[in-house]
């Protein structure tokens, strides 16, 4: 099992797309997709938490028009999680239409517009149910073999999520360690949080989003110091803690995959993902800029975002919002 | 004249794909880009009217958790306005991971991911300021030749655009008029727009976000019977009363390019969008779905949306919420 | 059998892009992948029976320097086989350099290069033996399951393909019949076949690159008039002829997809494309201009292309040549 | 001088790229784009010296049906000259169609198919005289301002590009000097040229296509080891000699950009692409697979190959043969 882990451990970009391009060997047993609570039909999990009346209550909180800006920019030569360890393609834009060059203006209308493409998890993103299973299956036993077509999944798919409006918090484990920034492939802990909470003053409940934040967009966008495969971010106790304990709905941390990488167990690339999305149902965001809210002392906000509609997709671009609230009743 | 008028009118897809290509022939002259109010460093326009206090002010409004989802979904095969108009890539989505093929789910972690490509103007979608110029300049006067590169406009790009909370209005022209869907081409009038507020008993503020239904997309998404070159939307005069009697900051359509198509100047292909976004600074919204606030009856509600940041792009995809408020005090 | 026959004509592209994304039904059962007499591990069918010998021996005919192009030209807004029919991303070119705008030349360097963006069927093209199977098995018995992963094929994908070199024969049916253009939906005979080659005084050997004129070039680049699915070419009956009596190495037409549309096959929906792909292990080209060699009368020449080789790709856009060559030996 | 010498070779990839998306400043003073000694409508300079008798010259001193592959594959993952540096799009393949999954083969048609993007000068490719000019203006005068619009050159791009049919010559310089592969940033000199042409007993003709080795391609596909920035190639001088002396039609290296790097004129970031493209016309190829020719000591041959007609394009992947012949007359 050492040997293993050491193995694992070691494993480059290199290899790793090698074994995702091929299919990952047959690892020994993991978890299995969760059976949703909310039914046979479901496909967003926890997000089903989410009422008329949890959104309402948060809303009428809202004590200032200040809003915070949780998202990041979108640009050619971004960080990114994927397109050097996997060979996903980067983010690019490039223009479809200009204004005539070299006419002195005589051209009456001046029309531009440009594409985009890009990897759906690049920038600050939601990840859905879809995007990891377990043997073959996502959230609530759906096989791909049933829900998988070439333009994507017939269920879990972005275009199934609603807008998120929750009561937010920010766990800010970076300022309660007093680091700038988490230490490389830091697994933050139970006992981290709880700190952080403490230190805070601030108290979870159920239906929560919960950011988490580890200081790494300090580094933004650095590329060279800003990887998949040496960030910080939660351990899996700590997720169960939150997903089970807290009955958090939504996480999110300000890194490129949520979880620390590289992974200790090595038959599980990434377990607090298969463990969030397939077996608990729980979607989480992804390299949210928390700075702003850190840097104010703001732990507790409405938490609002909506993610694109991109049909059967595994994962949105999202540029989410937080406004302060007054303290909860 | 007549001629001319008559000319445009005929001229199809391919012909004005032509002419976007080479570049449009040098009309007579139209108008200037506009000089901002806000100073000479403003890239957002109207988008300045927003403060902490008229943010707070709509959301302290908020009386229902109920969210109304103004977004379509994208998907392969949508209708857009312009890959057939103008050869733009049409959207698309690819799949980079899926789990392993016929493997009885040996696989442990079955990883989803994709990648999608799209105009900007896609869907659901803000027009930001650098969208249309005139004679070469942007709003604010900026020009292509010092702030276009290949990669976009450093200037009024949606990276520079904040997400956008206000008070929203719905003016629902099509219910007014009795009608499912307003005429083909049909361009809206000022008297149109009053006699659909004053039946919905619906009065306009400055800084308002106003959004014109004109009941097209109760025929979502049947391409067929939704194309830019034959819609209805704003006339130039409503336009106008909008922006400068009304002052309203930011104007949203139930169509795929705002206005009526095709114009009735035979010398500026989009006066509106050059009118709005050039020589004002108001920035608006396409492709919105209006139908569940139409029947609803929902008229005035808080707007939240939040484009995402693609530096230098003049555009951005979104999906807007709307949430019913108490009547204005 | 009849109904069925009628409602597969009637099929709109909306019913094929539904029926292909969602994986078409069961159909009564067809032909088999077939087995290839070059061995297990044969990947390429018959370009196997190219050899040193048989390109010198067309090589050595040549009696001229003169180069027929058999390629079209790309270009946004080109007519395409699949992108309207199937949902299939357009071809697409846009700019990632360029030389600065408006500083009258004061940058020394003017630097400019673009990237490209096409399903791998756009323009002249040949199609490989992964293109289509047989109940999930191509050529040789190989399963996608084994074989396909997220991006291509490992088995008979472009880059497994020679560069081609070998006799090439015109069989010009458009003018041996004496039309312009074959009818639409045209399905080319044995006895066309055949007539056209004794009035051309050609005569078929083992090994050639068969290439059959409908004339539809001859409407390029109109798109309104070059539809995949009312073209003209081969009919089943004629692509047994060339592969099994003939001994066709490659065959092509100057259409968007070979045989003829729509198929007369309620069970299959391109039966020539399965049964020369997936049956036969005969690889085609299409989309060839042949406009130059028929206007000339050359029917015999040396064919040369060399198709990309795209990892694990079922088609290559390529540029043939063919030079004309002394009359056989 | 040397100040700035030495700040360029330092220059980081980061730099390079600000660099080019910003526009390059302004440098002293170099050369001029050339006009064509073949007239004011000439767009593909050297070319023009191939002609019906100098294809046929050399198609008929061909004694071997063996044919050189001179292309590399295209895989997602390969190196490339220009997404790490300049933020270019990486190459990628997406499958559009696949059969369908986990239906044990009931489904009869099994149909696959794929899009690839890419930057033209991704793989064995083709430099077209629009790929880079000197202040403004490329080959023969042809400003940016009156040819370049949004979608590509109407000049000089690879669609106005002959099938290329001309005596091919190696020099294999590596093999000359005894190396693998020649020293990182080499700068292969006048010299060098002239030994290995000697020690291969070789002369050179005008209107060659004459391919240079320095061993690079020994290294692929391996991109630690392949980087445009350290890469040995032509030194200017000897492709004066190549283009002015022994007027070659077209170049060629095994590397990815053809002259070594980096430039050791402070004022030009790629004097070599300069000097050939805008001042002389003299088109040339890259990433050219040379190991076989090398191996067999080939060093003359008909070299074939066809640029893809793209419309507009800098450039085009090609796959170039190159089939031995009988020592010239």
């Amino acid at each position: 099992m050492q040997d293993v882990m050491k193995q694992t451990a070691k494993l480059g970009a290199a290899a790793l797309l090698a074994m995702f391009l091929a299919g990952a060997p047959a690892f020994a047993e993991g978890g299995l997709a969760g059976e949703s609570p909310w039914g046979p039909e479901d496909e967003i999990g926890t997000l089903n938490m989410m009422t008329d009346a949890s959104r309402l209550e948060i809303l009428q909180r809202i004590e200032t028009g200040k809003v915070y800006d949780l998202g990041v920019d979108l640009f050619v030569g971004m960080p990114d999680c994927c397109s050097a360890a996997f060979g996903d393609p980067t983010y690019q834009m490039m223009m479809l239409h200009t204004p005539a060059r070299g006419d002195g203006g005589k051209e009456l209308l001046s029309h531009s517009s440009e594409a985009i493409s890009m990897n759906t998890h690049t920038g600050t993103h939601i990840d859905t149910l879809s995007h990891f299973g377990l043997h073959g299956k996502i959230w609530n036993g759906v096989g791909a073999d049933e829900a998988l077509g070439v333009r994507g999944w017939s269920k879990s798919g972005a275009d199934k999520y609603p807008s998120i409006v929750a009561r937010g918090v920010l766990i800010d484990v970076a300022k309660a360690k007093g680091v700038d920034v988490l230490p490389a492939s830091y697994a933050i802990t139970v006992t981290d949080l709880k700190d952080a909470l403490a230190k805070q003053g601030t108290t979870l409940a159920g239906g929560d989003v919960v950011l988490v934040r580890t200081g790494q967009m300090s580094l933004w966008p650095d590329k060279s110091k800003l990887s998949l495969f040496s960030q910080s971010g939660l351990g899996l106790e700590a997720a169960k803690w939150l997903a089970e304990e807290q009955k958090a709905m939504v996480l999110g941390a300000d890194n490129l995959g949520l979880e620390s990488f590289p992974s200790t167990n090595p038959e599980n690339f990434a377990p607090v993902h298969s463990y969030l999305l397939a077996e608990k149902g729980v979607s989480f965001l992804e390299l949210l800029w928390l700075e702003d809210l850190a840097k104010d002392g703001v732990h507790e906000f409405a938490f609002i975002t909506s993610p694109l509609k991109l049909r059967g997709a595994t994962g949105s671009p999202v540029r989410p919002i937080a406004i302060p609230v007054k303290s909860g009743s």
